[in-house]
């Protein structure tokens, strides 16, 4: 098996964006090809050395040997069976948040080995193809699911792939990825943007929330500036977990506040201890 | 007025340790007292060359022209009155993330003037002399409140040596200094403290957060490992302001868990929509 394969990357925003120059700069791809319904993100991306040719799906199928979704995930979910129908022996893999839905979408597809599910723990709260980033995926981890289902050539150049991009590559059943998804990263972003709004409701003078912002508020309401587009489909596409977590994630903000409105500092203190104990996992 | 001063430090810990060490290196400091209950963390600022000496209250205030209190809020509240009954012209500031009860402590002291009640936008979520930072303070935010009631020279001291340490002075009265930090800063660090919560509680596996955990994660769970010692008072002494923030913000994540428990997908990005608005304030 040759290790440099020709790639069609759909999606040319952030994530995928940053993939093909990944995989440029690292010779796993001689030739990439980018699929955008938005042209002028395809556009930019080819003028910017992104990706070589700009083609539809239809086009590029025949052309390459790996094709890459990378669109949120709603929309993988509707591509991913009619990319399956057209592909012979190419390799296709994912890189969205949830996997469940997108895994159910193609049970018993006649080429449903030919698809390896992939969630790179990377990303930053930034889109598009202008916000690509050289050093991506570096060091951070990856899912890899249902690995069982792929066959061994794809999980072979896949796995091969993310590892020679310095990912750290960990196994897991979809509906495993979806629960720790949920409680790690989704929830992250739910709490960020209401934290942002919260703000933006309370305070009515913006110029105090530019002038006095530290860099506490700056890291927890970072990631409020995510793209929609990406995130309402995750929510949805987990819905169950994210819901289940964001219900937990409520009771425990109504702890400190029961604490703080009793003046319980013993309780407090107890509650901050408790989640100091985050020091032993993320040091 | 020279502006080289002898300066004594209540509290070693990160904030006070990290101010002495830029006091000295900026030479606004020739010689630096540290006074701790912690002589642990005492003796540690002074074997580590944070501090010059080591003395109690009663010993430092006779031999210096600035003393620096730098301890949480609630123990700044009960020292503060009786450090000014002591003061002849030496200066006294703070450094608290909260003021009202403070200046209110020391209404109508015939001393009130020797005080400048000021709160740098800085820290990190570490604790004690062991954290101390070389470049704490460079262009963060620092508030001054009720500046109107500080002696002229303890005044022009004070803001002297931020500005030299390269901050940006806004000033406020104490009131609506503790109402935007509640918005701004305290609400960060409750939130990011029941997001670790939400997650102890949540993710049974360890491993599996240690394993997947993302920058974004990272990010918005870094405040969480801060120190309750600091915390609690500071929530307790802006009771009023965190509890209405806090109202607001469990408000907030109800929208979203509406929104996800009725596939409203429109709301959902309306809701995140108006979240991205952060970025017109912290671009």
């Amino acid at each position: 098996m040759k290790s440099v394969k020709k790639v069609a990357i759909v999606g040319t925003g952030l994530i995928g964006g940053s993939l093909a120059l990944r995989l440029r700069n690292e010779k796993l791809a001689s030739f990439i090809i980018g699929i955008d319904s938005n042209l002028e993100n395809a556009n930019y991306a080819k003028e910017h050395g992104i990706v070589d040719e700009v083609m539809s799906l239809e086009e590029a199928i025949p052309l390459v040997d790996v094709m890459v979704i990378a669109i949120p995930v709603d929309q993988s979910v509707r591509l991913l069976p009619s990319v399956l129908d057209k592909v012979d022996q190419q390799i296709v893999f994912d890189v969205g948040s949830t996997k469940r839905s997108l895994i159910d979408a193609i049970q018993g597809h006649s080429q449903r080995g030919r698809f390896v599910a992939t969630h790179p723990m990377w990303g930053t709260e930034k889109k598009g193809p202008s916000a690509v980033v050289n050093e991506a995926f570096q060091n951070k981890a990856l899912a890899i699911c249902d690995k069982e289902n792929s066959d061994q050539d794809a999980l072979g150049w896949v796995q091969m792939m993310y590892q020679q991009l310095g990912m750290r590559i960990l196994y897991m059943g979809a509906q495993e990825h979806d629960l720790h998804a949920a409680y790690i990263s989704h929830i992250s972003h739910i709490t960020s943007f209401a934290l942002a709004n919260t703000v933006l409701e309370k305070e009515k003078e913006e110029a105090a929330i530019f002038d006095l912002a530290s860099a506490g508020f700056e890291s927890t309401v970072r990631l409020a500036k995510s793209n929609p587009s990406m995130w309402a489909p995750i929510f949805l596409h987990n819905k169950m977990q994210v819901l289940d977590v964001l219900e937990e994630h409520i009771h425990q903000l109504k702890k400190f506040r029961q604490a703080i409105h009793d003046s319980n500092e013993k309780e407090l203190f107890a509650l901050m201890e408790q989640a100091n104990q985050i020091k032993r996992i993320i040091p």
